[in-house]
């Protein structure tokens, strides 16, 4: 099977699982424990803090870790709503983010638009704030999860800076696939290991401030965050993006297997269209438009039975019927975003396998008859 | 290094491990993906849940991934308050009770009493409910993880049932030492897989009724709790509480490997105690009250310099100097309660390890002088 869902979730790589055996076997004790095998378990999580914290360009006393970026976006979402004011969120993020800030926040949020390339509105946001008004914060994902589509985070995190309101960036699809180095300019980030070769699960908060518990107990993570950490599952995510990050520069040149991918089906059948084609994406993902004769779920179920494991947008939305708001934020119509697929390879994904799916793809426009 | 410290956190067990690497292998699918990497990956975890109710006496419906027993218990809780009413908790909970009862329940709690043998006061429990308060819902743990003492939980459930009252039952410290088999009885139930073998970082929350989520997002586990599930975790999970769940008559047996130790080092030093030595305990967990000649940090560093890992009371606690509430709701002074020292074996731990633990306990009592 020819795997082209990573942006759903990518598969442990061999740095992380290597780490997550290696850490299961030497830091077998609770952090929190006094004894020698507690404090060199503690001792390990401090050491991947630093280690993260480098890759990021923060402070390790920032970090927190959580069960996931979910968990890290409803934790900070909770405590931004807990210092009043609205947010200010861009109609493109995660369901994680729309749906917390939908509660925390009920009736006290603005979406931040999107042009029809996907790319947020800066203008807007410079005029919203230069208009005097001071929401909690900002949050502005770092690239789309269904599109590939980057956002200019470091724009956005300039400009909030000059009006001192917090930039909140959600970096899952960003981190391993782009240099995580400014990241750790943001106010509060988040990310999570198994969107870049780490073990589901495990994920982690920045915040440049003090953050109020979601989850409540003992004092862990400087009372930030109880529960016993995820050793193994942490240090299997830091080894993971380290073996990432240290390459990203490599990863971006596979971009021309994406874009030969893109041209070659396109010339295959004209009513195919790319989402984005005009404004930078991960060099990993291609959201493309199918011809209108069948209905996403089918398109889904051919590539499948060729032997390709392709998504319909976001593996999230997938059980629910209903159209992406990513894709409607963008202008696209109720029809066209029920016709759109995504690819997304990953870091050992080779231009054949590139190749193998635009066959199989070609094939599955072919057996349609007349719809190109 | 002997390890007598389960009840913080118990390595990762031989069942466990193969469990994560063959999920890792054969599961690398995200659940909600469409296609058959992703549906393969969702049976799988499916599978796992009705695994894990046929050990609990539930249904798999009612079961709901988390990160672990403190987000479990944080979930059930913020559900709880959101129905109005009081909370009714032992005093003897876990800290990440006690914590998320406190917010989300402010002022509306009450702590159900423990006698001075460290079981619950059922009969306060059945007055307070025959007096017809209705609270909306009453906790109380299967097992206590500072003493190892057994909670009625059994006659608890009953009586709430009789009441039409909710019980919820942490069985962290239960699962895996003890029999799973009624357990599913309880309204609402939590475990964590670090507690008997499995990974940290992944639990589950036993729900009887509809649960608002607390991490929202995506509509994942019934849109009961946002994030990818951590499946590989809930696998390994899921097989370490198989391996154990399965023996645990024969584990029970190992009790007269601590009974021994504990007859020893009394008979070795008469002023120790040992904490809940008249009633029903756990088979692997022993509190002890040491001499009082030092504080309980240097019992647990001359244990450490002598080769063995042991704790002062909890894990969680551990970082505070503050006296446990566990041992404060006995009765015990803040003197006694500075002087406890928690050993907490595993399923692998021999007669022999116990043997080599009492030489290292009479040891440091020994060279103390005078103090027995």
């Amino acid at each position: 099977m020819l795997y082209f869902d990573h942006n759903a979730t990518s598969p442990l790589g061999a740095a992380a699982r290597d780490a997550w055996l290696d850490a299961t076997e030497r830091f077998i004790g609770n952090p929190s424990s006094q004894h020698r095998v507690g404090q060199r378990a503690d001792r390990a999580l401090e050491d991947a803090r630093e280690r993260l914290a480098l890759m990021l360009g923060c402070r390790a006393g920032e970090l927190i870790w959580t069960s996931g970026a979910t968990e890290a976006v409803n934790m900070a979402v909770a405590d931004f709503a807990s210092r009043g004011g609205e947010a200010w969120v861009s109609a493109v993020e995660h369901p994680c983010m729309i749906e917390s800030v939908r509660y925390w926040f009920l009736g006290r949020y603005r979406l931040v638009p999107v042009e029809g390339s996907g790319v947020i509105n800066l203008s807007w946001l410079e005029e919203a704030l230069r208009s005097g008004s001071r929401p909690s914060f900002v949050a502005i994902m770092a690239a789309n999860n269904e599109t590939g589509i980057l956002q200019p985070w470091r724009e956005a995190t300039a400009l909030c800076e000059s009006h001192g309101v917090p930039f909140f960036c959600d970096a899952s699809q960003w981190l391993g696939k782009k240099s995580a180095g400014e990241l750790g300019r943001c106010a509060a980030l988040v990310g999570c290991g198994h969107k870049f070769g780490g073990p589901q699960g495990v994920g982690f908060l920045k915040s440049n401030g003090s953050v109020t518990p979601l989850l409540r107990g003992g004092p862990q993570e400087a009372a930030r965050r109880a529960g016993t950490e995820n050793v193994a599952g942490i240090l299997s995510m830091v080894a993971a993006l380290e073996d990432r990050d240290a390459n990203t520069a490599e990863f971006e040149q596979r971009v021309t297997f994406r874009d030969s991918f893109e041209a070659q089906l396109r010339g295959y059948c004209a009513s195919v269209s790319v989402i984005g084609a005009d404004v930078p994406r991960l060099w990993n993902t291609s959201a493309v438009v199918m011809p209108e004769i069948d209905c996403r779920q089918r398109w889904v179920v051919k590539l499948d039975r060729a032997g390709c494991a392709v998504s319909t947008g976001s593996a999230c939305a997938s059980g629910k019927e209903q159209a992406s708001h990513v894709l409607s934020a963008m202008g696209l119509s109720v029809s066209e975003s029920a016709r759109v697929l995504r690819f997304s390879s990953g870091w050992d994904t080779t231009e054949a396998n590139w190749q193998r799916l635009l066959t199989a793809a070609c094939q599955a426009l072919g057996s349609l008859k007349g719809g190109c």
